[in-house]
């Protein structure tokens, strides 16, 4: 098992999920030593959820998963990052391709590109 | 001045840096709220050093500064991705563009390509 360095940050060691295909960044979560462990062994990107405090298979709601294509870690042994192949063409629980779909330009933000999908279909209560 | 939500993770949220022009993830690094303010203000990637305790202009040693291109925020407002375009032609402190250049297959770590520059050149104590 390569070893993270997991005790600098409190536990939790964030991980940037890319596009394996177009390189564009989808999404930035944390993952604990069970995360890591899960995602290594499955090969689908599992994170720790810290609004719920529990381990986080990736689409486990939506069905949006994530599989592993690649794993990169830093130079300080504090970051990870996946290329990943995004099912369902969203990573982001808004229906956005990339949660980065906000861009901050002359102190203003606005919104660029459409929802891939509603959310309000996708996670039904 | 755009907003980001510092409170959640005690003030200091990630922010990766990608390659502009290739898409490359460079490296990930934490931002204070003056470090945010100082990277909209000045167009460099300014960061908030946890082991020096101390605000970060990028490239301040090394020479190898980041001129932001594109500044995005997530679907949180607790996680930046700045495009850059990275002088000197790498990021990483070890010399290599990027800070993820050790993948891992099988269980095992593995350093891909090559340093493009020499630390100890660079680093000049």
């Amino acid at each position: 098992m390569v070893s993270l360095d997991f005790d600098k940050t409190g536990g939790l060691i964030p991980a940037i999920a890319q596009d394996y295909a177009t390189g564009d960044v989808l999404m930035l979560a944390y993952m604990n030593q069970k995360a890591w462990e899960a995602t290594l062994n499955t090969g689908q990107a599992t994170y720790y959820s810290r609004s719920r405090q529990k381990l986080w298979i990736k689409g486990e709601s939506s069905g949006h998963q994530q599989r592993v294509k690649e794993i990169w870690i830093d130079c300080d042994n504090d970051t990870v990052l996946l290329k990943v192949e995004q099912l369902g063409g969203a990573a982001c629980h808004t229906g956005y391709r990339s949660c980065f779909f906000r861009q901050v330009t002359d102190g203003q933000v606005r919104s660029v590109g459409q929802p891939v999908f509603n959310p309000e279909e996708v996670y039904k209560k």
